[in-house]
Protein backbone atom coordinates (compact mmCIF):
# COMPACT_ATOMS: atom_id res chain seq x y z
CA UNK A 1 0.00 0.00 0.00
CA UNK A 2 1.27 3.49 -1.18
CA UNK A 3 2.13 5.61 2.55
CA UNK A 4 -1.11 7.44 3.72
CA UNK A 5 -0.90 11.68 4.55
CA UNK A 6 -3.07 14.34 5.54
CA UNK A 7 -4.82 14.17 2.52
CA UNK A 8 -5.14 10.23 1.93
CA UNK A 9 -9.30 9.97 1.61
CA UNK A 10 -11.18 7.27 3.58
CA UNK A 11 -13.67 5.03 2.17
CA UNK A 12 -15.79 2.46 4.17
CA UNK A 13 -18.01 0.17 5.16
CA UNK A 14 -20.98 -0.35 7.55
CA UNK A 15 -21.97 -3.88 8.26
CA UNK A 16 -23.60 -6.26 10.93
CA UNK A 17 -20.71 -8.60 9.83
CA UNK A 18 -17.85 -6.97 8.29
CA UNK A 19 -15.98 -8.93 6.09
CA UNK A 20 -12.61 -8.75 3.86
CA UNK A 21 -14.34 -8.49 0.61
CA UNK A 22 -14.56 -4.59 0.22
CA UNK A 23 -10.98 -3.48 2.21
CA UNK A 24 -8.77 -5.55 -0.31
CA UNK A 25 -11.32 -4.71 -3.11
CA UNK A 26 -10.93 -1.12 -3.26
CA UNK A 27 -7.27 -0.93 -1.71
CA UNK A 28 -5.94 -3.40 -4.37
CA UNK A 29 -7.37 -1.22 -7.03
CA UNK A 30 -6.16 2.40 -5.01
CA UNK A 31 -3.28 0.58 -5.73
CA UNK A 32 -2.89 -0.39 -9.16
CA UNK A 33 -4.30 2.87 -9.99
CA UNK A 34 -1.94 5.08 -7.57
CA UNK A 35 -5.16 6.82 -5.80
CA UNK A 36 -4.39 8.47 -2.45
CA UNK A 37 -7.59 6.46 -0.71
CA UNK A 38 -7.65 4.20 2.08
CA UNK A 39 -10.61 1.55 3.11
CA UNK A 40 -11.95 -0.03 5.99
CA UNK A 41 -14.22 -2.09 7.37
CA UNK A 42 -16.72 -1.05 10.15
CA UNK A 43 -19.36 -2.32 12.56
CA UNK A 44 -21.65 -0.27 14.84
CA UNK A 45 -24.34 -0.68 17.68
CA UNK A 46 -25.64 3.52 17.10
CA UNK A 47 -26.42 3.64 13.00
CA UNK A 48 -27.37 7.33 13.39
CA UNK A 49 -23.92 8.60 15.04
CA UNK A 50 -22.24 6.09 12.99
CA UNK A 51 -23.84 7.84 9.93
CA UNK A 52 -23.20 11.30 11.60
CA UNK A 53 -19.44 10.73 11.61
CA UNK A 54 -18.93 9.41 8.19
CA UNK A 55 -20.82 13.30 7.27
CA UNK A 56 -18.99 15.14 10.11
CA UNK A 57 -15.47 13.34 9.23
CA UNK A 58 -15.61 13.51 5.58
CA UNK A 59 -15.30 10.07 5.18
CA UNK A 60 -16.07 9.83 1.27
CA UNK A 61 -17.91 6.80 1.26
CA UNK A 62 -19.90 4.24 2.95
CA UNK A 63 -21.42 0.64 1.82
CA UNK A 64 -23.71 -0.60 3.33
CA UNK A 65 -25.28 -3.90 4.26
CA UNK A 66 -27.13 -6.28 6.43
CA UNK A 67 -28.70 -5.03 8.80
CA UNK A 68 -28.44 -1.20 8.03
CA UNK A 69 -29.84 -1.03 4.56
CA UNK A 70 -32.91 0.10 5.33
CA UNK A 71 -32.83 2.09 8.09
CA UNK A 72 -29.85 4.35 6.96
CA UNK A 73 -32.41 5.49 4.70
CA UNK A 74 -33.96 8.50 6.99
CA UNK A 75 -30.50 9.52 7.89
CA UNK A 76 -29.59 10.67 4.48
CA UNK A 77 -29.81 13.64 2.06
CA UNK A 78 -30.56 12.01 -1.64
CA UNK A 79 -31.65 8.82 -2.85
CA UNK A 80 -30.23 8.11 -6.08
CA UNK A 81 -33.44 6.20 -8.52
CA UNK A 82 -31.65 2.75 -8.03
CA UNK A 83 -32.48 2.68 -4.25
CA UNK A 84 -35.49 4.72 -4.79
CA UNK A 85 -36.95 1.69 -6.80
CA UNK A 86 -35.59 -0.99 -3.66
CA UNK A 87 -36.61 0.96 -1.22
CA UNK A 88 -32.91 -0.20 -0.10
CA UNK A 89 -29.26 1.74 0.12
CA UNK A 90 -26.18 -0.58 0.26
CA UNK A 91 -24.12 3.11 -1.44
CA UNK A 92 -23.30 6.25 0.54
CA UNK A 93 -21.62 8.80 -1.35
CA UNK A 94 -20.58 12.02 0.74
CA UNK A 95 -19.99 15.21 -0.89
CA UNK A 96 -19.10 17.76 1.35
CA UNK A 97 -21.44 16.84 4.08
CA UNK A 98 -24.28 16.25 1.85
CA UNK A 99 -25.12 12.03 1.44
CA UNK A 100 -26.33 10.69 -1.86
CA UNK A 101 -27.33 7.36 -1.75
CA UNK A 102 -27.40 4.46 -4.02
CA UNK A 103 -28.22 0.63 -4.42
CA UNK A 104 -25.71 -0.77 -6.53
CA UNK A 105 -26.31 -4.21 -6.20
CA UNK A 106 -29.43 -3.25 -8.35
CA UNK A 107 -27.43 -1.59 -10.60
CA UNK A 108 -25.12 -3.96 -11.18
CA UNK A 109 -27.72 -6.78 -11.66
CA UNK A 110 -29.21 -4.82 -14.17
CA UNK A 111 -25.89 -4.40 -16.08
CA UNK A 112 -25.25 -8.31 -15.99
CA UNK A 113 -29.12 -8.66 -17.65
CA UNK A 114 -28.07 -6.32 -20.06
CA UNK A 115 -25.03 -7.83 -21.20
CA UNK A 116 -26.49 -11.45 -20.58
CA UNK A 117 -29.92 -12.07 -20.81
CA UNK A 118 -31.91 -8.99 -22.61
CA UNK A 119 -32.07 -10.69 -25.70
CA UNK A 120 -32.75 -13.59 -24.57
CA UNK A 121 -35.39 -12.53 -22.61
CA UNK A 122 -38.25 -15.38 -21.15
CA UNK A 123 -39.23 -15.82 -18.09
CA UNK A 124 -37.92 -15.88 -14.97
CA UNK A 125 -38.28 -17.67 -11.44
CA UNK A 126 -36.59 -15.55 -8.45
CA UNK A 127 -35.94 -17.65 -5.00
CA UNK A 128 -35.69 -15.59 -2.23
CA UNK A 129 -37.78 -12.59 -0.59
CA UNK A 130 -34.93 -10.78 1.43
CA UNK A 131 -33.85 -7.31 0.57
CA UNK A 132 -31.29 -8.71 -1.74
CA UNK A 133 -33.94 -10.59 -3.54
CA UNK A 134 -35.83 -7.53 -3.83
CA UNK A 135 -32.98 -5.75 -5.45
CA UNK A 136 -32.77 -8.56 -8.27
CA UNK A 137 -35.90 -8.91 -9.13
CA UNK A 138 -36.82 -5.47 -9.59
CA UNK A 139 -34.02 -5.37 -11.64
CA UNK A 140 -35.00 -8.04 -13.76
CA UNK A 141 -38.86 -6.29 -14.04
CA UNK A 142 -36.73 -2.92 -14.80
CA UNK A 143 -35.00 -4.83 -17.77
CA UNK A 144 -38.49 -5.62 -19.14
CA UNK A 145 -39.05 -8.90 -17.23
CA UNK A 146 -43.04 -9.45 -17.29
CA UNK A 147 -43.25 -12.91 -16.69
CA UNK A 148 -41.99 -13.58 -13.37
CA UNK A 149 -42.40 -15.89 -10.31
CA UNK A 150 -41.06 -15.22 -6.94
CA UNK A 151 -40.53 -18.69 -4.44
CA UNK A 152 -40.58 -18.40 -1.00
CA UNK A 153 -41.93 -19.86 1.76
CA UNK A 154 -42.31 -17.09 3.69
CA UNK A 155 -45.63 -16.13 1.76
CA UNK A 156 -46.27 -12.45 3.02
CA UNK A 157 -42.84 -11.43 2.03
CA UNK A 158 -43.10 -13.49 -1.69
CA UNK A 159 -46.70 -12.26 -2.44
CA UNK A 160 -45.07 -8.52 -1.38
CA UNK A 161 -42.23 -8.66 -3.46
CA UNK A 162 -44.24 -10.39 -6.28
CA UNK A 163 -46.91 -7.67 -6.36
CA UNK A 164 -44.11 -5.20 -6.67
CA UNK A 165 -42.88 -6.44 -9.60
CA UNK A 166 -46.34 -7.52 -11.07
CA UNK A 167 -45.10 -11.20 -10.76
CA UNK A 168 -46.80 -14.11 -8.75
CA UNK A 169 -45.63 -16.10 -5.66
CA UNK A 170 -44.93 -19.64 -5.64
CA UNK A 171 -44.22 -21.91 -2.34
CA UNK A 172 -42.36 -24.00 -4.49
CA UNK A 173 -39.80 -23.94 -7.98
CA UNK A 174 -41.56 -24.01 -11.20
CA UNK A 175 -40.04 -24.20 -14.55
CA UNK A 176 -38.87 -21.24 -15.87
CA UNK A 177 -35.70 -19.75 -18.85
CA UNK A 178 -34.16 -18.33 -16.06
CA UNK A 179 -33.57 -19.23 -12.52
CA UNK A 180 -32.21 -17.42 -9.82
CA UNK A 181 -31.15 -18.27 -6.66
CA UNK A 182 -31.47 -15.65 -3.37
CA UNK A 183 -31.42 -17.81 -0.52
CA UNK A 184 -28.22 -19.00 1.24
CA UNK A 185 -28.56 -22.30 -0.32
CA UNK A 186 -25.59 -23.83 -1.31
CA UNK A 187 -23.60 -20.75 0.43
CA UNK A 188 -20.31 -22.05 2.62
CA UNK A 189 -21.45 -22.06 6.13
CA UNK A 190 -25.12 -22.59 5.90
CA UNK A 191 -26.47 -25.70 6.53
CA UNK A 192 -27.85 -26.00 3.21
CA UNK A 193 -24.13 -25.92 1.97
CA UNK A 194 -24.23 -29.08 0.46
CA UNK A 195 -27.84 -28.34 -1.74
CA UNK A 196 -29.27 -27.72 -5.21
CA UNK A 197 -31.29 -24.54 -4.64
CA UNK A 198 -33.23 -25.88 -7.81
CA UNK A 199 -33.98 -29.41 -9.03
CA UNK A 200 -31.33 -30.75 -11.82
CA UNK A 201 -34.71 -31.41 -14.31
CA UNK A 202 -35.50 -27.51 -13.58
CA UNK A 203 -32.08 -26.61 -14.17
CA UNK A 204 -32.60 -28.60 -17.89
CA UNK A 205 -35.44 -26.70 -19.02
CA UNK A 206 -33.82 -23.30 -18.23
CA UNK A 207 -31.70 -21.37 -20.75
CA UNK A 208 -29.90 -19.28 -17.45
CA UNK A 209 -28.76 -20.08 -14.15
CA UNK A 210 -28.13 -17.36 -11.81
CA UNK A 211 -26.67 -17.81 -8.49
CA UNK A 212 -26.56 -14.36 -6.35
CA UNK A 213 -24.01 -16.61 -3.80
CA UNK A 214 -20.37 -15.70 -4.05
CA UNK A 215 -18.77 -18.06 -1.15
CA UNK A 216 -18.05 -20.72 -3.27
CA UNK A 217 -17.19 -18.98 -6.22
CA UNK A 218 -18.58 -22.52 -7.35
CA UNK A 219 -21.75 -23.59 -5.55
CA UNK A 220 -23.70 -26.76 -6.26
CA UNK A 221 -25.94 -24.57 -7.99
CA UNK A 222 -23.29 -23.07 -10.53
CA UNK A 223 -21.28 -26.67 -11.04
CA UNK A 224 -24.55 -28.31 -11.98
CA UNK A 225 -25.65 -25.74 -14.34
CA UNK A 226 -21.65 -25.52 -15.84
CA UNK A 227 -22.32 -29.42 -16.33
CA UNK A 228 -25.79 -28.98 -18.61
CA UNK A 229 -23.82 -26.17 -19.97
CA UNK A 230 -26.59 -23.43 -19.30
CA UNK A 231 -25.38 -19.96 -19.64
CA UNK A 232 -24.30 -18.74 -16.04
CA UNK A 233 -24.09 -15.82 -14.01
CA UNK A 234 -22.58 -15.95 -10.41
CA UNK A 235 -22.51 -14.73 -7.22
CA UNK A 236 -19.16 -13.00 -7.56
CA UNK A 237 -19.93 -11.56 -11.08
CA UNK A 238 -22.02 -9.51 -8.74
CA UNK A 239 -20.19 -8.43 -5.96
CA UNK A 240 -17.43 -7.98 -8.43
CA UNK A 241 -19.69 -5.61 -11.16
CA UNK A 242 -21.41 -3.62 -7.24
CA UNK A 243 -18.12 -3.28 -5.69
CA UNK A 244 -16.73 -1.75 -8.68
CA UNK A 245 -19.85 0.70 -8.91
CA UNK A 246 -18.98 1.74 -5.34
CA UNK A 247 -15.37 3.01 -6.75
CA UNK A 248 -16.57 4.64 -9.30
CA UNK A 249 -19.11 6.59 -7.73
CA UNK A 250 -16.40 7.38 -4.98
CA UNK A 251 -13.07 7.97 -7.16
CA UNK A 252 -14.52 9.23 -10.46
CA UNK A 253 -12.22 6.88 -12.10
CA UNK A 254 -13.04 3.78 -14.13
CA UNK A 255 -10.43 0.66 -13.51
CA UNK A 256 -9.56 -1.41 -16.72
CA UNK A 257 -11.26 -4.89 -16.67
CA UNK A 258 -7.88 -6.17 -16.50
CA UNK A 259 -7.06 -4.35 -13.10
CA UNK A 260 -11.04 -4.85 -11.78
CA UNK A 261 -10.33 -8.95 -12.40
CA UNK A 262 -6.84 -8.31 -10.64
CA UNK A 263 -8.59 -6.73 -7.36
CA UNK A 264 -11.47 -9.63 -7.23
CA UNK A 265 -8.87 -12.33 -7.29
CA UNK A 266 -6.93 -10.60 -4.63
CA UNK A 267 -10.32 -9.80 -3.04
CA UNK A 268 -11.21 -13.18 -3.19
CA UNK A 269 -8.43 -15.11 -1.75
CA UNK A 270 -8.64 -13.28 1.66
CA UNK B 1 2.30 -0.54 4.92
CA UNK B 2 1.22 -3.85 6.12
CA UNK B 3 -2.57 -4.88 3.93
CA UNK B 4 -5.78 -3.75 5.69
CA UNK B 5 -8.57 -6.05 6.40
CA UNK B 6 -11.86 -6.13 8.50
CA UNK B 7 -9.78 -6.64 11.74
CA UNK B 8 -7.35 -2.95 11.02
CA UNK B 9 -7.69 -1.00 13.55
CA UNK B 10 -8.43 2.47 13.07
CA UNK B 11 -6.51 5.70 14.91
CA UNK B 12 -7.33 9.18 13.70
CA UNK B 13 -6.53 12.95 14.69
CA UNK B 14 -9.23 15.81 14.58
CA UNK B 15 -7.36 19.42 13.55
CA UNK B 16 -8.50 22.31 11.89
CA UNK B 17 -5.41 22.15 9.95
CA UNK B 18 -4.00 18.56 9.79
CA UNK B 19 -0.33 17.77 9.73
CA UNK B 20 1.68 15.01 8.38
CA UNK B 21 3.32 14.27 11.35
CA UNK B 22 1.02 11.86 13.26
CA UNK B 23 -0.25 10.00 10.70
CA UNK B 24 3.41 9.34 9.31
CA UNK B 25 4.83 8.98 12.94
CA UNK B 26 2.28 6.47 14.11
CA UNK B 27 1.52 4.15 11.02
CA UNK B 28 5.35 3.99 10.59
CA UNK B 29 5.48 2.67 13.77
CA UNK B 30 2.75 0.30 13.32
CA UNK B 31 4.41 -0.92 10.26
CA UNK B 32 7.95 -1.67 12.42
CA UNK B 33 6.24 -3.45 15.24
CA UNK B 34 3.94 -5.21 13.25
CA UNK B 35 0.58 -4.26 14.47
CA UNK B 36 -2.86 -4.35 12.21
CA UNK B 37 -3.49 -0.32 12.86
CA UNK B 38 -3.92 2.51 10.38
CA UNK B 39 -4.05 6.11 11.05
CA UNK B 40 -4.88 9.19 9.46
CA UNK B 41 -5.61 12.67 9.79
CA UNK B 42 -9.32 14.32 9.49
CA UNK B 43 -11.05 17.66 10.00
CA UNK B 44 -14.76 18.82 10.74
CA UNK B 45 -16.74 21.27 10.94
CA UNK B 46 -19.23 19.72 13.42
CA UNK B 47 -17.25 18.43 16.29
CA UNK B 48 -20.06 16.90 18.32
CA UNK B 49 -20.74 14.39 15.42
CA UNK B 50 -17.36 13.53 14.79
CA UNK B 51 -16.78 12.62 18.60
CA UNK B 52 -20.64 10.79 18.02
CA UNK B 53 -18.38 8.66 15.00
CA UNK B 54 -15.44 7.96 16.69
CA UNK B 55 -17.37 6.48 19.66
CA UNK B 56 -20.39 4.80 17.19
CA UNK B 57 -17.25 3.29 14.60
CA UNK B 58 -15.27 1.88 17.27
CA UNK B 59 -12.18 4.13 16.09
CA UNK B 60 -9.36 3.13 19.28
CA UNK B 61 -8.23 6.31 19.24
CA UNK B 62 -8.21 10.35 18.59
CA UNK B 63 -5.79 13.27 18.84
CA UNK B 64 -7.32 16.25 19.24
CA UNK B 65 -5.47 19.50 18.09
CA UNK B 66 -6.35 22.72 17.68
CA UNK B 67 -8.93 24.59 17.79
CA UNK B 68 -11.09 21.62 19.23
CA UNK B 69 -8.74 20.59 22.74
CA UNK B 70 -10.97 22.56 24.85
CA UNK B 71 -14.85 22.61 23.33
CA UNK B 72 -14.52 18.18 22.98
CA UNK B 73 -14.39 18.00 27.01
CA UNK B 74 -18.32 18.07 26.84
CA UNK B 75 -18.45 15.27 24.75
CA UNK B 76 -16.20 12.83 26.25
CA UNK B 77 -16.83 10.45 29.36
CA UNK B 78 -14.00 11.07 31.60
CA UNK B 79 -11.23 13.19 32.07
CA UNK B 80 -7.47 11.35 33.08
CA UNK B 81 -5.35 13.69 35.81
CA UNK B 82 -3.46 15.34 32.67
CA UNK B 83 -6.35 16.96 31.19
CA UNK B 84 -7.89 17.80 34.59
CA UNK B 85 -4.63 19.73 35.27
CA UNK B 86 -5.10 22.06 32.31
CA UNK B 87 -8.60 21.45 31.28
CA UNK B 88 -7.59 20.55 28.04
CA UNK B 89 -7.56 17.34 25.69
CA UNK B 90 -5.06 16.28 23.17
CA UNK B 91 -5.70 12.74 23.13
CA UNK B 92 -9.08 10.28 22.97
CA UNK B 93 -9.32 6.88 23.81
CA UNK B 94 -12.08 4.67 22.60
CA UNK B 95 -12.64 1.13 25.07
CA UNK B 96 -15.58 0.30 23.51
CA UNK B 97 -17.61 3.17 23.54
CA UNK B 98 -16.23 4.81 26.88
CA UNK B 99 -13.82 8.18 26.01
CA UNK B 100 -11.49 8.71 28.38
CA UNK B 101 -9.40 11.64 27.47
CA UNK B 102 -5.62 12.63 28.19
CA UNK B 103 -3.29 15.17 27.70
CA UNK B 104 -0.26 14.47 26.32
CA UNK B 105 1.61 17.46 25.80
CA UNK B 106 1.09 18.33 29.88
CA UNK B 107 2.46 14.07 29.88
CA UNK B 108 5.18 14.47 27.73
CA UNK B 109 6.90 17.95 28.78
CA UNK B 110 6.55 16.47 32.47
CA UNK B 111 8.73 13.57 31.50
CA UNK B 112 11.11 15.86 29.86
CA UNK B 113 11.60 17.74 32.73
CA UNK B 114 11.74 14.60 34.81
CA UNK B 115 14.65 13.64 32.32
CA UNK B 116 16.49 16.99 31.86
CA UNK B 117 15.70 19.58 35.05
CA UNK B 118 14.38 18.14 37.96
CA UNK B 119 17.89 17.59 39.32
CA UNK B 120 19.12 21.16 38.44
CA UNK B 121 15.75 23.19 39.52
CA UNK B 122 15.81 26.94 39.49
CA UNK B 123 13.62 29.63 38.64
CA UNK B 124 11.57 29.43 34.88
CA UNK B 125 10.41 32.20 32.11
CA UNK B 126 7.24 30.87 29.92
CA UNK B 127 7.10 32.47 26.95
CA UNK B 128 3.25 32.96 26.12
CA UNK B 129 0.06 32.43 27.74
CA UNK B 130 -1.89 29.88 24.83
CA UNK B 131 -2.80 26.48 25.63
CA UNK B 132 0.38 25.21 24.99
CA UNK B 133 1.66 27.12 27.52
CA UNK B 134 -0.69 26.11 29.81
CA UNK B 135 0.24 22.26 29.53
CA UNK B 136 4.19 23.52 29.24
CA UNK B 137 3.80 25.78 32.45
CA UNK B 138 1.18 23.46 34.51
CA UNK B 139 3.67 20.73 33.84
CA UNK B 140 6.36 22.90 35.54
CA UNK B 141 4.61 23.72 38.16
CA UNK B 142 3.13 20.42 39.07
CA UNK B 143 7.29 19.07 38.71
CA UNK B 144 8.07 21.60 41.98
CA UNK B 145 8.74 24.52 40.13
CA UNK B 146 7.55 26.96 42.84
CA UNK B 147 9.51 30.23 41.19
CA UNK B 148 8.17 31.23 37.63
CA UNK B 149 6.64 34.01 35.44
CA UNK B 150 4.92 33.89 33.03
CA UNK B 151 5.93 36.86 30.32
CA UNK B 152 2.78 37.44 27.75
CA UNK B 153 1.66 40.89 25.94
CA UNK B 154 -1.77 39.34 26.47
CA UNK B 155 -1.71 40.71 30.11
CA UNK B 156 -5.45 39.11 31.05
CA UNK B 157 -4.02 35.70 29.93
CA UNK B 158 -0.33 35.69 31.37
CA UNK B 159 -1.98 36.84 34.66
CA UNK B 160 -4.33 34.33 34.71
CA UNK B 161 -1.87 31.22 33.81
CA UNK B 162 0.58 33.18 36.39
CA UNK B 163 -2.17 32.77 39.27
CA UNK B 164 -2.90 29.22 38.01
CA UNK B 165 0.32 28.14 38.85
CA UNK B 166 1.29 30.45 41.98
CA UNK B 167 3.57 32.53 39.89
CA UNK B 168 3.87 35.93 38.95
CA UNK B 169 3.27 37.60 35.31
CA UNK B 170 5.95 39.89 33.38
CA UNK B 171 4.97 42.18 30.22
CA UNK B 172 8.53 41.31 29.18
CA UNK B 173 11.28 38.66 29.98
CA UNK B 174 13.28 38.55 32.71
CA UNK B 175 16.54 36.52 33.69
CA UNK B 176 15.77 33.04 34.90
CA UNK B 177 17.91 29.75 34.94
CA UNK B 178 15.29 28.31 32.79
CA UNK B 179 13.29 30.21 29.61
CA UNK B 180 10.61 28.41 27.55
CA UNK B 181 9.31 29.44 24.39
CA UNK B 182 5.53 28.66 23.80
CA UNK B 183 5.37 31.43 20.96
CA UNK B 184 5.45 31.15 17.27
CA UNK B 185 8.51 32.85 17.23
CA UNK B 186 10.63 31.10 15.52
CA UNK B 187 7.93 28.81 13.19
CA UNK B 188 8.96 28.85 9.89
CA UNK B 189 6.03 30.59 8.20
CA UNK B 190 5.56 32.75 11.16
CA UNK B 191 6.20 36.81 10.73
CA UNK B 192 8.60 36.32 13.34
CA UNK B 193 10.59 33.38 11.75
CA UNK B 194 13.70 34.64 11.68
CA UNK B 195 13.76 36.37 15.42
CA UNK B 196 15.07 35.44 18.97
CA UNK B 197 11.97 34.49 21.41
CA UNK B 198 15.30 35.78 24.19
CA UNK B 199 17.65 37.97 23.65
CA UNK B 200 21.10 36.74 23.94
CA UNK B 201 22.31 37.35 27.39
CA UNK B 202 19.05 35.96 28.88
CA UNK B 203 20.19 32.96 26.95
CA UNK B 204 23.95 33.19 28.78
CA UNK B 205 22.32 33.67 32.43
CA UNK B 206 20.01 30.40 31.65
CA UNK B 207 21.59 26.88 32.42
CA UNK B 208 18.74 25.69 30.34
CA UNK B 209 16.29 26.70 26.95
CA UNK B 210 13.52 25.14 26.01
CA UNK B 211 11.99 25.65 22.53
CA UNK B 212 8.32 23.80 22.18
CA UNK B 213 8.29 25.18 18.23
CA UNK B 214 9.20 21.87 16.28
CA UNK B 215 9.18 23.22 13.07
CA UNK B 216 12.23 23.90 12.24
CA UNK B 217 14.01 21.29 14.43
CA UNK B 218 16.32 24.08 15.04
CA UNK B 219 14.92 27.36 15.29
CA UNK B 220 16.65 30.61 16.20
CA UNK B 221 16.63 29.99 19.80
CA UNK B 222 17.63 26.40 19.93
CA UNK B 223 20.67 27.60 17.32
CA UNK B 224 21.92 29.95 20.06
CA UNK B 225 21.55 28.47 22.97
CA UNK B 226 23.37 25.16 21.79
CA UNK B 227 26.06 27.78 20.29
CA UNK B 228 26.18 29.08 24.27
CA UNK B 229 26.48 25.77 25.07
CA UNK B 230 23.41 25.22 27.08
CA UNK B 231 21.27 22.33 27.87
CA UNK B 232 18.37 22.69 25.41
CA UNK B 233 15.19 20.89 24.81
CA UNK B 234 13.43 21.33 21.81
CA UNK B 235 10.03 21.20 20.57
CA UNK B 236 10.59 17.63 18.40
CA UNK B 237 11.51 16.31 21.40
CA UNK B 238 7.53 17.59 23.02
CA UNK B 239 6.06 16.34 19.79
CA UNK B 240 7.86 13.12 19.55
CA UNK B 241 7.27 11.94 22.92
CA UNK B 242 3.57 13.06 23.40
CA UNK B 243 2.96 11.34 19.97
CA UNK B 244 4.66 8.52 21.95
CA UNK B 245 2.21 8.55 24.87
CA UNK B 246 -0.31 8.38 22.34
CA UNK B 247 1.04 5.19 20.35
CA UNK B 248 1.20 3.30 23.99
CA UNK B 249 -2.70 4.35 24.94
CA UNK B 250 -3.56 3.50 21.78
CA UNK B 251 -2.18 0.48 21.48
CA UNK B 252 -0.89 -0.95 24.60
CA UNK B 253 2.65 -1.24 22.80
CA UNK B 254 5.61 0.30 23.44
CA UNK B 255 8.11 0.52 21.04
CA UNK B 256 11.72 1.00 21.40
CA UNK B 257 13.95 3.93 21.73
CA UNK B 258 15.46 3.36 18.20
CA UNK B 259 11.73 2.57 16.36
CA UNK B 260 10.77 5.89 17.95
CA UNK B 261 13.49 7.53 16.40
CA UNK B 262 13.27 6.00 13.42
CA UNK B 263 9.15 6.91 13.31
CA UNK B 264 10.03 10.53 14.15
CA UNK B 265 12.97 11.00 11.72
CA UNK B 266 10.42 9.34 8.85
CA UNK B 267 7.52 11.80 10.01
CA UNK B 268 10.02 14.99 10.08
CA UNK B 269 10.66 14.30 6.32
CA UNK B 270 7.18 15.09 5.62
Amino acid sequence: MPELNKDTQLCMSLAGRPSNFGTRFHNRLYELLGLNYVYKAFTTSDLPAAIGGVRALGIRGCAVSMPFKEAVIPLLDELDASAKAIGSVNTIVNDNGFLRAYNTDYLAVGQLLERHLLEQGGSVVVRGSGGMAKAVASAFRDAGFARGTVVARNRAAGEALAQACGWVWAAGSVPADILVNVTPIGMAGSPDEQALAFDPDLIAQAHTVFDVVALPPETPLVREARQQSKNVITGLDVIALQALEQFVLYTGVTPSDEQVREAVEHARRS
